[in-house]
């Protein structure tokens, strides 16, 4: 490609909406242009970066026996009713009517399409596995669309379906999916981990997210350094800590005036928050012959621990919708405000479900149920009937020990780009979309999707890889691997005429270069090229020429680096395809 | 690609919604799946030939310096409302309101995005010329969608839009793209017409459109075989005949009744269609101060032609918007009944409005805006004033004057699949893109936009090229280039072996092969491939391979050829690079 019949457009500043870095230099590069909030056109330089992650995407996709098509964007409401997700998406569903009225949803997901294709297409247990992809326009209505290509509403995903005759053979396809994602991720030249993540319903480690690992990434990624234990913080179980030592202290009601959170409580004591109990009320209300019956439940964490409510929703009675209590239900049932609520002398209906590392606490201070009143020296079984419920209610924090026994917990940010999920039956249960097993007996077929969010990549490629300059995109994903950057090619034949050889050279060696022909000064158009990221330069002047050299830098270089005229093509090369 | 990891879906029968042969051998071949109206999956063997023909088109815009990107599907109606499209293009255009209730047009084509892109990118003649492209799904909510992909709702275009700095260069710009349009069908493998179109407002040869010739085409292309002129018939000039033979016959008025078609009258009489005049009544209507003003038209053409609607809007008087007379209208105006009206004698304020050839009879039959008479030997000047208007108003039929003198004018049918456009100014102006000219003065950017429907190419590839086992595919289009054919792969190791070492030959050379290894029976496997279309096929046998032969046969060749196994690779080399 010559610059000069391209596009590139640059800007010293990013405009004043955009949050994040990676939001910012796509702005600034002039990859991304928007046209509504969370709407983008991909100008050329941007789309040619998407254009290489989807090349990569199907190529790996393509080779674990995937299989594509592609399926339309307006998708009948009727579809969607069948699954229960046209009333359970709410918002984010974006909606149409035709001109007859007729409703239909702009995809975010495909999977009551695939499945409609299926259930007419597949009649026999003959005919599977299969696996069905599409890389193809999404569109989410986000109520906050921000961070560019990061959280915008319409996106492009890659998104898969796979359809066994059993378990077994979803959880081979599954598998065949997580390692076709590592190779995609591995080839994206992108620093990644993937995490067991909550599957719902479904339960067991029937589900990972790919993550790009980033210092600004919205979501917690939980590893273990001495072991393959990874997961998102949904997921990621915590074990009790030790076991429950013999009490000690005696029961002491305790003046605590104000001191409503743990944290004031602890410093007002002058004891660590570790010795502090908190409490979480929670309300559920069922439904029955037209009587709502509410249930109230008194969740206790640790005073340095944070609830997590996906695991708060897997303990039994909490199943389905829980709410936080209101302050009303609080006075009602506790008889006291909120902050001073504990497990000693409750008086409504109240289960108490203790995080496992508070039942193993003793000796610990928790609220009087009276306002300005916390009990210290608190034990179970001695102060209080042990908990109703035991259960992993809390987010694992760094040095925790790793499920797996293998060593301790370690925490870092990371993006989601990739999601496998095994789906089982969910769909092809509610849409009837069945086979004939071996013995001529209809069976629901086991699914399992799988989304990699391609234009999401971008962003996430460029908040683990930038520096003061610019973007410094992996080489495999970059929108050009080498631009030649002549120096005076107007005013030197010298320079052009090697330009001119070289770019044919690099051309010819396969390699995805760009000459930069503007005639802009050095200065400029070292800015630009830094900015937008290209991971190889080479530099053409007169004087090098002249000593039969050029110079290399490549993007996170400090310095240049002389390569003889001769050897610049395998050098370049070698750097490459490295 | 091997069949057994592919999807081939074939039907015996099309289903009974598809109406023409495309739509059916489409929905049999397994390369459609109808989802809603006009909304269809592409399936893995359609979405292959899409693919092709997107490969097609976008390295003939590449090499043409257009420049790739991608303009959301989803676009805020407030640019739609800058052009004043929102309100113009009626119930075809679908719009959706976002959480927030603001309005979004599902793009039917990007003519506002690219030119708010383009607004604020382009400030300098310097940066001109400019043509930027995308290949992207749209959106077109038909009143009846039908045909497959030949009228769909949602389906895939490239669009194509230029940037001039005046109208030398847009017509530069324009005319680089007419013929990258001309490389792209004639690399599709089509037969195609370009012909001249209506331009509307703009007027001039500014418009042409690129037509798959097919029989079943709904388009009547107007051509002359002894030179390069080509109209659709929308634009196709029609000449006068001849001219105006002297007044031979008296004037009289003669009983016809019932007769209220020339048709009738004429068979009535005696004479032939072509000595008849029929009348066509109009009705223009415009407000001013708060009331309606009509203007009435009497439209004269011969009674064997037939009316043009195109050219009888460009009749002055006519333009904007016209209707045909209500019959309360024509008896007011005419006194008489529809079906009797002519120029003599007419009692209200009407312009006569001649089409050219009418202009030019003598001693013609009209009606005597009396019912049941018409009147016989009717001149132009003695019977009646010279029209007051003479105009092309008719289509032209086979035989007609070839409008650049150089013989008569053939028409055969078409199915538009492309179509280039001089925009002018119309975008810029509305939108306010302008750039800074050399004397530093700011000027509307000169528009063209191009556009060629991808899905569409399909079914029109498929009107043009079937037979009654099924699809005909050009080599550059079809799914795949090649299928080899084992006979008994299971129990012929030879044949197994051979199959192996020609797939991966074929491979090697660069062919799109598939090897077709399912183990169904010749028949059933012939019959798949036949309907499907693929160009080339390769039978590996025993008997043959014994004898070192392989059996070819070309998808529209009577008979199989038998080529020596050792030649096989460089034959169907020179088979499929034809």
């Amino acid at each position: 490609m010559r610059a000069s019949r391209f596009f590139i457009s640059t800007l010293k500043e990013a405009p004043s909406d955009a949050e994040i870095v990676s939001h910012k230099l796509m702005m600034r590069a002039g990859m991304i242009k928007r046209i509504g909030s969370g709407i983008y056109t991909y100008m050329p330089m941007g789309l040619r970066v998407i254009r290489k992650v989807e090349a990569i995407v199907r190529e790996e996709m393509n080779r674990a026996g995937a299989i594509e098509l592609l399926m339309p964007l307006v998708q009948p409401a009727e579809l969607w009713q069948e699954t229960g997700r046209w009333d359970k998406m709410g918002a984010e569903l974006m909606r149409v009517k035709d001109r007859h009225g007729r409703e239909f949803a702009i995809q975010p997901t495909s999977e009551e399409v695939i499945t409609d294709v299926v259930r007419s297409e597949i009649k026999s247990y003959r005919q599977l596995p299969l696996n069905f992809y599409h890389i193809q326009t999404k569109f989410r209505d986000e109520r906050r669309p921000r961070f560019g290509l990061m959280r915008g509403r319409e996106f492009t995903m890659k998104d898969a379906y796979s359809f066994d005759r059993d378990l077994a053979g979803m959880q081979h396809s599954y598998q065949v999916m997580f390692d076709a994602y590592t190779r995609i991720f591995t080839r994206f030249g992108l620093r990644f981990r993937a995490v067991a993540a909550d599957n719902g319903a479904i339960g067991g480690t029937g589900s990972h997210e790919f993550h790009v690992i980033a210092s600004t990434g919205e979501d917690a990624l939980v590893y273990c350094p001495d072991s393959d234990y990874a997961a998102n913080m949904e997921a990621a179980e915590a074990l009790p800590t030790g076991t429950r030592a013999p009490a000690t202290a005696e029961l002491a009601k305790t003046s605590t005036p104000d001191a409503s959170k743990c944290e004031d409580v602890a410093k007002l004591l002058g004891i660590d928050l570790s010795k502090t109990v908190k409490t979480i009320a929670l309300t559920t209300e069922q439904e029955a012959d037209g009587k709502v019956t509410k249930q109230h439940f008194m969740l206790l964490l640790r005073g340095d621990h944070e609830l997590n409510e996906v695991k708060a929703g897997k303990v039994p009675g909490l199943t389905g919708t829980y709410r936080f209590s209101t302050e009303e239900e609080i006075r009602d049932v506790y008889g006291c405000v909120p902050g001073y609520l504990g497990p000693i002398g409750t008086k409504g209906a109240v289960t108490v479900v203790a995080d496992r590392t508070v039942a193993n606490m003793s000796d610990f201070v928790t609220g009087a149920n009276e306002a300005h009143f916390h009990y210290t020296g608190a034990n179970w079984g001695r102060d209080m009937a042990e908990p109703h419920i035991t259960a992993d209610l809390r987010n694992v924090v760094e040095g925790d020990q790793s499920p797996d026994g293998k060593g301790v917990l370690a925490i870092e940010r990371g993006i989601e780009v990739g999601h496998v999920f095994q789906l089982g039956t969910a769909y092809s249960e509610s849409m009837k979309a069945t086979f004939l097993d071996e013995n001529g007996k209809p069976a629901p077929l086991q699914m399992g999707c799988y989304g990699i969010g391609v234009t999401r990549v971008l962003g996430a490629a460029i908040e683990q890889n930038f520096d003061d300059k610019g973007i410094v995109w992996p080489t495999s994903i970059a929108p050009f691997e080498l631009v030649l950057c002549p120096m005076g090619m107007d005013r030197s034949e010298l320079v052009k005429e090697e330009t001119e050889k070289l770019y044919a050279a690099a051309l010819e060696a396969g390699i995805d270069v760009i000459v930069d022909d503007r005639g802009l000064r050095p200065g400029a158009m070292f800015a630009d090229w830094e900015l937008i990221g290209v991971p190889h330069r080479i530099v053409i002047g007169d004087r090098g020429l002249k000593e039969g050299q050029l110079e290399y830098q490549g993007r996170r270089d400090t310095e240049a680096t002389n390569v003889p005229l001769a050897d610049i093509v395998e050098f370049i090369k070698g750097k490459v395809r490295q």
